[in-house]
């Protein structure tokens, strides 16, 4: 089967952004992925693209794949939407994967957006609820924040894990988004901050909980024959992995992991060939703040019910032995649905490519990416690794 | 490259049904697939799951894939959403044959549903201008039937195409659909009931125009490796084909043919070898009479402009010489937007294995099926051929 490789990814700013349209914000990322390409890449050399959208308010609500990559002169490309929520582009980067080794395409645009900043959009009004379980959950009121409470307050329980934990998750997210000049809340938070801070949903105050974003983000793969035409330095996709789960929580066996994570992961560390602590740094999807410690212990960065330690020793700062979040996650540099998945592979990209800047990790060779569907409905990992040019295809 | 074959597929009525959710509109679809496998298939076996929906009616904005595979039992196994507005699960199609492809998964479940008798669902009342493009068609109150009219005034302006042609169409595809127990509108209607309709957009009259439907279909889609478990008389899937274009009609250089589907069919028939008079019988997106017209043409069926005289001669009659829309198409079958893509390959699958009825085509070796999202901002062909056992693999 075909290698296949990200060769290109860029972004928006996320943000709020009334005075723009999701096409603008997509074309702000689909020409940022192509000037981030080393060798360069002419959009006609694209034959298939895979678009992530939740569409909470992007307005058109079919067609939302094509409507964007016609905005960028894509037309006439084969276009597919796909929406798994919050992990929308995650699954578009799969599926981009999919189609290379297939065959059927050689160089793949896999990209998201989302607008949730525009509530006179008829469809916004839902977003606080739509990836739950709707005719039980969101209906009788849930919120994705309580969702995540109940999961915070069972881990808790059984693991004590503290508020204080969950803070200091959020104030290393802070600092990593604070040198990200594309982040939504690119500012620092104190401890004090955190702790202090409204609350949202027992235990989780503001500063544990993403904010609603717009934005947009795009990568690009391409196969191994032809990835020699746009890098001297590729960065193999080693390893993908998905699962499903039950849409609502009420209906899983347990609240303090994410079964659909740990299957994604399985999968994708098996298809790489590596262990979990074999990467270098990593992109969860910090959605809340206990979401951050689930993916520790989901993606086997430590035993389960270790989550707290990690964080407390520090091992993923910016400066420990697994970096995680250097983007800022979600919680820093914001969280526009669809794009979330997609954003992370951005960060991915820089980190192996060296251009992260003042939030490199030194030594970057191999990097992970995790995103997950409303409470865990759906997730998806990538694994990516620098590759030497002359062991493509060898 | 792993050749792809369909194993099986099923539908449920297409029609309004307020007593039932689009869980089990799925589910029938799902139980009627995996009863359709000659040889058995156990559930347990599909490794992924592709599904379409436009989400209209199904009050599960987020993870809507998810959320009908766990209703079957397949929570677990990795699920993607897709939706390209009516082709949304012709692309789901097409994305598990990619998935096969690419060595990434074994047995693929391909299906789709739409509820859109539901008026009290709050996306519902979006669907009739949804899917053409939002911000200039729509909201200046452009409906579907109103773009569909637009083609139709320039097909017959240029062609001689007259609105008794159209009306043939639909004569033929009700005729064939009183053979379908699944359709909605399963009546014969005369020449004289499509001409004295009342008007819907001009020249359009009722019986020109599908109805909306509640409905789903699924398709099972198996490796080489694995499709001798299933059947003896393996249905490889040929050729796929794609394209995408401008979503809206008024960007479009030209209104008398829409260029996406062209753009699949050639890579379908590309695929597959084949040149479009191979095919014994096709299933092609008639939601307005003149799209069953334009397809002729799109996929090379006759020359441009000759689509009238191939409803006039018969030819695409069910004892014809290329048999269209033997389910009876979306004019009586029904449209049940993200079933629709997925019940035209549940067509193909009866055909090819015998298993048609009173709409048998008599020898049917190779299908076609064509799903058009939108006025056209997407198209998907698929080719379907019987093989013998013998030949898999060789």
């Amino acid at each position: 089967m075909r290698e296949v490789y990200l060769v290109g990814a860029g972004q928006s700013d996320f943000g709020a952004f009334p005075e723009e349209s999701y096409r603008t914000l997509f074309q702000t990322a689909f020409e940022a992925a192509i000037g981030s390409v080393p060798r360069g890449l002419e959009p006609e050399a694209i034959d298939e693209a895979v678009i992530g959208t939740l569409g909470v308010g992007g307005r058109q609500l079919g067609l939302s794949g094509p409507a964007v990559t016609e905005h960028v002169g894509l037309h006439g490309v084969p276009c597919t939407r796909v929406e798994n929520a919050c992990a929308a582009s995650g699954f578009a980067v799969r599926n981009a994967v999919q189609a290379v080794r297939s065959g059927m395409a050689d160089v793949v645009l896999a990209g998201g957006f989302e607008v949730m900043s525009d509530t006179s959009a008829d469809a916004t009004k839902y977003w606080l609820g739509v990836s739950g379980e709707t005719e039980w959950e969101r209906l009788s009121g849930t919120t994705f924040s309580g969702t995540y409470a109940q999961m915070a307050s069972v881990h808790m329980e059984r693991y004590g894990t503290t508020r204080e934990q969950l803070s200091k998750v959020a104030v290393k997210n802070h600092a990593n988004g604070a040198a990200n000049p594309h982040a939504q809340l690119g500012f620092e938070c104190s401890l004090e901050d955190a702790e202090s801070a409204p609350v949202v949903a027992d235990p989780l105050t503001l500063y544990h909980c993403c904010p609603t974003s717009d934005g947009a983000a795009c990568a690009l793969i391409v196969s191994e024959d032809v990835v020699a035409e746009y890098t001297d330095d590729p960065i193999r996709i080693a390893g993908v992995g998905a699962g499903s789960d039950r849409v609502g929580l009420f209906q899983r066996a347990d609240f303090a992991s994410i079964p659909a994570s740990e299957r994604a992961a399985e999968g994708a560390y098996e298809m790489a060939g590596i262990a979990p602590r074999d990467v270098d740094f990593a992109e969860v999807h910090d959605c809340f703040s206990i979401a951050e410690l689930l993916a520790y212990e989901d993606l086997g960065f430590c035993d389960r019910g270790d989550a707290g330690e990690l964080i407390d020793d520090g091992t993923t700062t910016l400066e420990g032995d697994l970096p995680v979040n250097t983007s800022g996650g979600l919680k820093s540099k914001g969280h526009p649905i669809g794009a979330t998945g997609a954003g992370q592979v951005v960060e991915a990209f820089k980190q192996l490519s060296g251009t992260a800047g003042d939030r490199q990790v030194e030594g970057a060779r191999r990097g992970l990416t995790h995103n997950v569907g409303g409470s865990g409905g759906a997730a998806v990992v990538h694994v990516f690794e620098r590759q030497p040019l002359e062991e493509v295809g060898a």
